[in-house]
Order: C-alpha cells, then sequence, then structure tokens
C-alpha cells in the first residue's frame, strides 16, 4: 500500500487514531473531519493530514472522513485484521497484570504464555492461563509460532532472557524492564517506562 | 528559560533524551553530538537540534555537547531537581507493580499513598506501603499536596475517581484504565494502554 517508507512517529499516532475513531463510531458518529480528530487528539489538523496522506489520504476535499472506512483502512494498515498471539515472561505483578488485562479482548491480542522460574509460581493459574517453567520457553514459543513478547523480568534477567526470545523467533518486544536490550536490528522493541511518561508531565506542573 | 510555547511533542521526547545521557554518563562518556544521540535513539540529529533550540542551545558549533551540563539542563527543564510525590488509586496487579517498581527510586519519585476499595486488601503492605481506604482519598491527598496520580482502578470506577482525584487537587494523572477521562482542561492526563504500544509494531511485523 506504501510506496515510500513512512517515519516511525506517524506510524505511533495511527493507533491513536483508530482508538478515538472507534470511539466516535461508539458514538454514533459516522464522518469527521481532520479538524474535529485533532481537537480530539490534540494535535493539528495540518499533521493528521500529513500522517494519513502516506498511505493515500481517505478523505474527499470539503466532505470529510467516512469513519468506517477510516476505521477498515487503519486496521489494515497496522495489520490488526487478524488476531495476534503474545507471550508473557515473569508472572510477577505486571506480568499477572498485563495477563489479565481486559483491553485486549476484541482488540485482536490474546495472551497465550506466561513464564516464570519461581517453583512456587510455576504451575499455578494467572486468570485462565497456566505459569509455565521458562525452561520450555524456546519450544513452546515456535511451537504456537508466537512474534510479540511482553517482557516483565527482574532487570538482571532480562538480556539473557530477550536473546533467547528472539532466537525463538520473537521479532516484538515490549520491554517493562529498565534495561535498554540489545538485539538484532530485525527486532522491534519498545521501552515502557512509567518514569519517562511521569517526567513529560512534570514539565508542565513546575508552573504550578 | 522559555520564550515560546513548547510544542507537546518536543517536551515529549526529552524525558527520552535525558534518559540516553544518563546512560552514557554512566558509560563514562562526557561530550556528545547530536549526531551521536540521534544514532542511540533513532531520530535525526536536526530534529534533536531543534528540539533542544527550544531552550537556547546548550553546544558550540563543532565541539557538542557537554552531557553533564546537557543532563543538567534537561533535569531543570522538566523539574526533576526536586522529589515528586505520587498517588496510587487502585491496589490490584497493576497498582501493586507501580507501587514496588524498583525504577523510581533515585530518579525523583516517591510512592507516598495506595488506595484502594476493596475491604480484603485495605490495611494490607504492598512493599513498604500501607493501602488505606479510598474513602480518605481528599483528605490525604490534600494534606500532603500531591499533584500526580496514577489511576489503575476497573473502568467503571475511573471517571468519578478522576473527578475526586481533581478535586482534592491532583493537576496530573497517568491514566491505566480503558477510559477517556473527561476532565478540566488544566488537568495533565496520559492514556497508558498496552494495546495502542503493540498496534504500532504490529505495522512491521505484517512484513514478516
Amino acid at each position: 500500500m506504501t510506496e515510500e517508507i513512512v517515519p516511525d512517529v506517524v506510524i505511533s499516532r495511527l493507533p491513536w487514531y483508530l482508538h478515538t475513531l472507534n470511539q466516535m463510531a461508539k458514538e454514533g458518529v459516522r464522518t469527521t473531519s481532520s479538524m474535529i480528530l485533532a481537537e480530539r487528539l490534540g494535535i493539528t489538523a495540518a499533521q493528521i493530514r500529513k500522517d494519513l496522506s502516506y498511505f493515500g489520504g481517505f478523505g474527499k476535499q470539503g466532505t470529510g472522513y467516512s469513519i468506517y472506512f477510516l476505521i477498515e483502512q487503519l486496521q489494515k494498515i497496522l495489520n490488526l485484521d487478524r488476531i495476534w498471539q503474545v507471550v508473557v515472561v515473569g508472572a510477577g505483578d505486571l506480568g499477572r497484570a498485563l495477563t489479565r488485562y481486559p483491553g485486549f479482548a476484541n482488540r485482536g491480542i490474546e495472551i497465550v504464555l506466561l513464564f516464570d522460574n519461581d517453583p512456587e509460581v510455576v504451575g499455578t493459574m494467572v486468570g485462565p492461563i497456566l505459569v509455565k517453567n521458562i525452561d520450555s520457553l524456546e519450544d513452546d514459543i515456535r511451537r504456537l509460532g508466537i512474534k510479540i513478547a511482553f517482557l516483565t523480568l527482574p532487570a538482571s534477567a532480562a538480556q539473557t532472557t530477550a536473546e533467547r526470545l528472539v532466537a525463538a523467533g520473537i521479532e516484538a518486544i515490549l520491554n517493562y524492564t529498565p534495561v535498554t536490550l540489545n538485539l538484532p536490528e530485525h527486532v522491534h522493541v519498545q521501552r515502557i517506562d512509567p518514569v519517562l511518561h511521569l517526567q513529560r508531565m512534570m514539565y508542565y506542573l513546575g508552573d504550578a
């Protein structure tokens, strides 16, 4: 669909567009404009039009966007027209929270494996998922052909475990550890760190 | 320090610059350039120079940036030269994970209050923090003058609890619920949703 390479920062905004459009659809709205979207998202209308132009536009001059059409197109662009299976590595508080997160249902994401190395935790259930011994990590991931992992281990085990994940075929890691992972270029890693989110808000709080 | 309004997207990158600079400082590096920073961060050098120019620059032509000076300046800009106290609302898996998160220590963030409404959970300890009854939310937040909250409640309680937080003086909310909060304009809300992070990566996985 795309002819040129789309900047990652543009890709990072598409899920937000989709999320907002889904909300508007739920509210019964049928068409929208870059102006209305911009107001709801807190960015400029020009930015939205430019982002969407990478994929061919989708709107007619003056008539705006059909919300359902735009949702369908964004889902295709983001490869959301299928179910993605995900593995959670680390069954501590955060791994358990992610495994039980209700927001995955109906959004194309299914947690299918959960690993830990603690003998007290292995064999217990977290929601509908059995905690498996991390010894079978590679075999289970390969067998199911899983490409995406949440890494929620202690920092000391992060790099070695990430390497095992990549060797087993994982291509995308959401990294909740404080470690900057050193992995092959084809692996997509996103660091999730609540401190970085907080620091952004502290800029504004300083005026208070 | 700033003369014009800095776009939020610029502010959102400053914590990442700071994080990377801190890592380089730990590695013993003393000076850097926008080119080296750009390579580590995966964005363009021009973007980094433009972002920093909002705050006056900090580098001399040809000699690059002093890492310690840049760290100090970014900490000042982001108001990190103090300790920020934070309240966690909801002592489920995620609230517990945040309360125990080891990455806050030495980064200016201190979790000081944790609330829940479940009588089985109220009165228990999560790390060094006592779970308090949500009935005393307003009093405790006002008494300590806390401005920042993590919201990790079930969706059904999110909006009403957020309103209580704002009435008690909270000005920044990290919203981990699936709800889009409707709050006064002066309140800074960031929605944290693992689905949106995942969807961004699925764009790239689709080629696989």
